[in-house]
Parts: structure tokens; sequence; C-alpha cells
């Protein structure tokens, strides 16, 4: 440690306390290291402010140190976002400190929470208040609000309740020049000027830090009903969700795409789980329609719809969860898929969305050009079929070298993002940019979006401070 | 016309053809004048452009010879935003000859549209394709769907679907040079960078000419149940509302406050209105409950739901329609409201929102407020009470002079304002601020907003020439 970050480092502890600023490259570690171990950084140091006010003030003394800072959540990003450079110089700002709950209104549906607020506890506040809070995905136990309100965070929810974009009522941010802008509103409606809150929303930290949030809260679910439907054909899950949304008022709030492979690889590497259908099938949708109606004849909903949906022709199958346990275990294998998919070895993720009426082309496409280059390799597409959205996951062909198949990737990556953006869709549906992804937004972005998003960034962060090198290049990084 | 002028209007001409260049200071004049009559402005001239092309292509002239545009739709904009200033220099640049629906899909629930279709055009080719396109707002059988993405339109459904910013999946922006940027993706997720789309949406012209949309579907409205409720008192309102949400399973589309003196209105000024009820009662509700599901027992939920808020003392009487006849009697009384009110002579609009939460207060608030500072004068606070967004009205006297009254609206106005504000509230809710409220925009925004919208707009738009003088202030206009 030089006496240069000596000095920098004591003037931080001077305004967040010794204990809250982090230089032992030991303890730097976790937040160098990309949770699944994918890549390293180097920071010059950690800090963790406890109130917005001080993180102002870290962010002031960066500034006129022109020191970069790298905000951290719960750093369980997929794109790298949440991790520094190799540099060693840039200061890795994490909000866990800030976890307060501040208030909560059941009456007005709305809930302000600190950044570091981590989602489950979330849930369950909102549930402790008779209210439900949509956002739902794998890393809830650990992710933090602050980080899935930055990458505008989707996950099983978005079908009915929208991604975090639409949860997100105020904010309250940091901007680059550690000026505290408060746009903690909870209003239904207000047009006075730009929407600036949407600005900050996905920018992954790159335009200011995000340290609280307004939240849209719902009434609270009374029934939850899910079906595994096996599916007539990969073609026949859109009328399916559009009979559903229809019969069931709108209520679907999940429906999801199961592979047969994504069956099988359950099956085998996750232990307790099995089939849960006597014959195989090629296609399945996982759906649950939920009330907040305590007594609704949701059960009831979800039978004859699925009565009708067979008569029709759209599905061959169903199993519906009598129990909670029944229901877990049906979810297990679509939540934990990509842990059965980790445990079988190499494995290649693609979280793309195209329209949703162009899913099943999508696919369809998608596996010939990855058969075609690639024999044999395992392709596993699932996930959120209401949004458009597939995590087009590619395992190697069975007893293939993993190394081998992670050399092809620059070869069988290009198919299936080429696939979905020339259905219009998007390569990157809900994970963001962060540092991986920059070299497929050149690829795939106009010329004219990035330097659209260029203007932005430099608009509001002029020097370029703000989690510099992700979602946009600016100059040399 | 001189020489300089009759050269750009003929290469104008030149783009659009003849006809679609009007000269004519009488032909002129609907174009200039903003719709209830309050503000006349001059302009150079008018261009009716019929695709997204020419569009592109009479910004890229305009800009080449430095001349400001004031995009138009439908001109039924409440704060001047689509009219141009007293200069006789800017360009009225009309959307309302872009009036195809591109494409509907009802498998995928979007429709893709230019933005010179009018909203009422847009809901019956929904409804046609067996979908529902839920914007619904008093003009809707003239504005023009580019005007509600500009403004970010509200209206009656928001409650239930959000404002149209919560409606629009992908846009077609003419930027200030005359570029066209190509967002027309209907994705339900899409997290590659910073989300343009929201910048366009609201920002009232000032930084690029929405010229197509694509916007989002939902299944079709199989039942729709009005009743107009008495409330116990105007603190009920909130508490019935939570009810209705929960056993409704999240089916309210519409909540709407009614003063008593809004029923003595709409009965007074509107031929053919009755009171509902035999007895008068200070504060209602009018509420519709919807649902997508054929055969939905939503009459019989909306019986049990009024006999249980009567039992729980939040309402003390109810009517419920039992014929579309009777649904759209009572709509009128809401709907019409204003209209009742121009007829009565002098009024004072005020479109603020608070917190849902703080309705109540607000409404006491200001009553007393204005009561205090003019003592007589009859205000009439009605509207979307769910969004937290009330048209505080406010009516002479009875017996007052009009002038008079409308040359206190300096000192009456502020009263309405400062007192949604201090609720951390917003002055204009849905209207946005165009021309009219940009001297309250100074006043109620804090510096931070303002110099950050500068910048966006600065950056975005950076000789000024998108819509100059509306929503931000650059420079000397």
């Amino acid at each position: 440690m030089n006496a240069a970050t000596d000095s920098f480092a004591a003037r931080l502890a001077a305004i967040v306390g010794r204990a809250a600023v982090i230089t032992e490259r030991s303890a730097l570690d976790p937040y160098e290291t990309e949770w699944r171990g994918r890549y390293h950084g180097r920071a010059r140091l950690v800090v963790r402010p406890a109130s917005t006010e001080e993180v102002a003030a870290v962010v002031r003394l960066c500034a006129a140190e022109n020191i970069a800072i790298v905000p951290q959540g719960g750093n369980t990003g997929l794109v790298e976002g949440q991790i520094p450079d190799e540099s060693g110089e840039q200061v890795v700002l994490s909000l866990a400190r800030m976890n307060r709950i501040r208030t909560i209104d059941p009456l007005d549906f709305t809930m302000t929470v600190e950044a570091g607020c981590v989602l489950r506890t979330i849930q369950e506040k909102a549930d402790d208040a008779d209210c439900f809070f949509p956002l739902s995905l794998g890393a809830e136990g650990s992710c933090q609000i602050g980080g899935n309100i930055s990458t505008n965070a989707g996950g099983v929810g978005v079908l009915r309740y929208g991604s975090t974009r639409a949860l997100v009522l105020g904010l309250e941010v940091v901007l680059p020049d550690g000026t505290i802008w408060d746009g903690l509103k909870s209003l239904g409606k207000d047009n006075t000027g730009y929407d600036l809150r949407q600005l900050f929303i996905g920018a992954e930290g790159t335009l200011g830090i995000v340290t609280a949030a307004v939240l849209k809260l719902f009434p609270k679910r009374q029934d939850v009903q899910t079906a595994l439907v096996a599916l007539a054909d990969l073609e026949t899950a859109l009328p399916l969700l559009k009979r559903a949304r229809a019969i069931s008022s709108d209520r679907v709030s999940a429906f999801e795409l199961l592979p047969r492979m994504g069956i099988e690889f359950a099956t085998t590497y996750l232990p307790g789980v099995a089939d849960p259908m006597v014959q195989p099938h090629a296609w399945y949708a996982l759906m649950d329609l939920s009330t907040s109606r305590p007594g609704d004849s949701l059960r009831e909903t979800m039978e004859s719809l699925l009565a009708d949906a067979i008569e029709a022709g759209e599905a061959v199958d169903a199993v519906i969860s009598g129990s909670i346990e029944q229901q877990r275990a049906l979810w297990r294998i679509r939540e934990e898929l990509p842990e059965a998919m980790r445990k079988s070895g190499a494995v290649l993720h693609h979280d793309v969305s195209v329209p949703t009426s162009d899913v099943a082309t999508f696919i369809r496409r998608a596996l010939a050009a990855v058969e075609a280059a690639h024999p044999g390799a395992r392709c596993l597409p699932f996930g959120h079929l209401g949004d458009g959205n597939i995590h087009f996951s590619i395992c190697p062909p069975v007893g293939a070298d993993d190394d081998a198949f992670y050399q092809a990737e620059h070869r069988i990556t290009p198919l299936v993002f080429d696939t979905a953006v020339d259905l219009r869709g998007s390569f990157s549906a809900e994970h963001g940019i962060g540092r991986l992804k920059l070299d497929e937004l050149d690829r795939y972005k106009r010329p004219i979006d990035l330097d659209l998003m260029r203007r932005i960034k430099l608009a509001l962060d002029p020097r370029n401070l703000m989690n510099p090198g992700k979602v946009v290049r600016v100059g040399n990084r």
C-alpha cells in the first residue's frame, strides 16, 4: 500500500468509518471475483457506506481524486458489471450496509427500501404487510434491490407484473459529482419533464449510484395453482398461453418453457427430482395462475383450462400440483435446471428474446444452426416463454471434451445471437451488458444507438468515472 | 410570403407533395390555435408528411436551414405543447397523414401503428382482433397515438394497465438531425444498454419526433361491471379500493372520485343526466371491475364487494349498472363533468397527483386553502383516485364575475400546487409541461432536475430545434 492509497483510504475512513474501508488483499477477493469464478478484477479498495450521505461523500471524494467507482450489490450479476477491471485503480462501492426498509405503506401499496436490501427480505416484508412484491429470480436470496434496479432484472413474474422497471415508482441516486438526486416519489402519475428515473434503471451504475427506491406492491396472493403441461408441439405453446390468459382473466403469473432434455437433466443431476409424467414429451410449459381473492375457484379454472387445451389439441397431458410440496417439486425442475446443467459439465448460456410469436421459429432455427455447426451438441432452450425470453443453453455432445467445447464458444454463440437478432430480437434479454457483452453490443446495435448511448453517458458522467468500461465504451475504455 | 419562404416551401413540397404544405393564413389557423382557443401561435407553415422517410427528409431540410419544428398530432393537448410560438418562424409538422395500422398480432398481443392513428381507431382495431388496448381518455375520438406517447398520456385505465409509457414496447423516432431511430421492437425484455425508448416517451417532441410505435395489447374484455358508490367519507375511499382489488383478484380497471358538487354540475348542465341516488352524499367513487373471462361471475363479485364495504362502514349506498345504457349514464357524469363545468362559466383546472394514501389529506388541505383565500369559490376535486391523480377544478362563487375570477388565478393556483408538492406530489400528473407550465417547472423542480433535463436535451438536440421553448428552457428560449 503506497502513501497515496493510504491517505485516500484514510480520507474514506473519515467518511464511513475505518471498518468500512477494506484494503487487505484477501478481504478484497470476494468483491473482485465474479460469483461463478469466471472473472477476477482487482480493486484499489472496497468502501461500504451506510447511508446516502456517506455514498455522496465517497463519490465526491472519488470525483475530486479522479478515481473510478464500481457499485456492487449482491454480486450475483451475470455479465461482470459489478466487478472492477484489472487495473487495481477502481474503487468498489458496496451498498450492502444500506439495507434498511425505510417505510412500507400497505394502503398505498408502496415500500421505500435502500439499495442494499436483499430481494428476499423485501418479498418477506411485503408479505408481512399483507402485500406482494412480484420480482422473483433465482438469486433472490442474495441479490440486492439496487442491483436489480440497475440491471432492470426480469425473472419469472414479468409476464404479469413487468420487469423491475415497471415496479419502481421512485428512485434516489447519487450522481457522478456526488450530488444526491432525490426522485423518491410514490406517484402513480407524474408528467413534469423527462422521466429521469427511467434513465438510471438498467444503466448498470454507469450514470450514477442507486441508493434507494420506492417499490410498487400488489395485493397479497391467496392462491397459486401450478401445472406442468405437455405441449402437443412447440408451436402450440402460444395459443395455450392466449387461452390461459383469457380464461383466467389474465391471472397467468408465470409461463415457462421446458424441453424434454430439461426434464432429463433435472432427473439425472438433481437429487430427488422425478419425471412428473409417465410418458416423455418433447416440450412442456410450466404455468402458474394466481389470485388475490380468497376462495377464488382457481383450481377449477386451471382444470377447465387444461381440459379445453387438450381438446383443442394444444396440450396432450398435464399435471396440476395438489399441494405446496408438489408445487415446489414442479418449480424445482425449472429453477434448478441451470444448476443441473452446471453439474453435468460445460454449458454455454444465452439469454435471448424475440417477439413471443417468433419463439418457436427462433428455437427451431437456432437448434438447426447449432446442430449443423456442432453435431451432437445438446441444446436446452428453456425459460420465460410468455415474455419471448428464452435461455438457450447448450451442453457439449455426450462424452465430448469440455474445454474443446468452450473453445468453440466463439463459433456457437453468434449462431444463437444472429438467429435472435434476425427476428428483431435481443442478445441480452434480462442479464444486461456489463463488461462481458460489450463486443456483442458493438456487433448487434446500430451505430446510431451506440452514439445516443454515448451522448447520454457523457451528458451525465462527462469524466466517465461511474463504472467505466461497462455498458457503453467511451474514449479508450 | 417572401422569396426565402417560397423557396423553402417549394423544397418541402418536393418532399411531401404540394398539397401537403400549407402556407395560406386561413388554413394555418387550426394548427396555430389551442383547441379551447386559449392560445394562438403563428406558424411559418404546416407540413404534412405521409411516411417516416418524408418526416426524416423534412427534418433534415429544417436542420440544414436551422428552422425549428413543432410536431403536432390531434391538437388535443392541454399545455400548449403542440402549438408554435408567436414568431412565425416555426414549422408545424403534422403527423395526421401517418395513420396506418402497420401490423396487428393477436397471438403476440402487439400492434404496430403510425403516429397519426387516432386513439379510438386503435381501440377499435384491437377489438376487431379480439384484443383490448386499454388507453382511454376524453379526447380519444381525435387525439393521435403519437401525441399520447409524446405526452405519456394517462386516463382512466392507468390503475390497472399503467400510463402510455407502460403500453409502448417499441418506438420509431426521427431524431433532430433527421436520422431515423428504429426502436420498433416488440420484445417483453431487452436489456441491451440504456432504454432510449423511455426518453422519447413523455418528452413532448423536444428530443425527436415519434413516427410509429409497437403497442402492447391485452385479452379482450368480456364483462365490465360499473358501480357508483356513495362513500362513508373521503377517507374511506382508499380502504374501499384496497378491498376491491383483493376481492376482485386485482381486476379493478377504474376507480374515480366524484364530489357531491360534481353530481350537481352534471345534473344541472348536462341534458338527460339525473342523480343516480335518492339521497345526496358528500363523496362518490365510480368503479369498474372488468374481466376477460366469459361467464365470470363479476356481477356477484361486485355485489358482495359492495355489501362488505357497506358493512365495514366504507360505503353507505351504491348503484350497480344493470345495462350498457346505465353504465354509460354513470360514466357520463364523470366523463362530461369538465364539459358541465365549462358550460357553467369560468373554471380553473389543476391536474395534480399525490401518493394515493395522501389524497384525502391533499383534498382537505387544498379545499381549506382555497376557501380561506377565495371564500365561496366552488372546488370540484375529481378524477383518478386510484392513481392519486386528482383534477382539482375550481369554479367562481355563485354570481361572481368570471373575468375577476380568472384574474385571481395567479393567487389561487399556487395554493393547490403548493399543497400537492408539499405532500411530495406533482403539479402536472398527466397533462405535461408544454409551454403553459414552464414557470411551475422552474418553481417546483429542484435545480438539479432542471440541470439534468437540460443536459439530456442538449445531448440529443444541441441546436434546440425540436419543439423549442417546451418542457425545458434552453438558452434564451
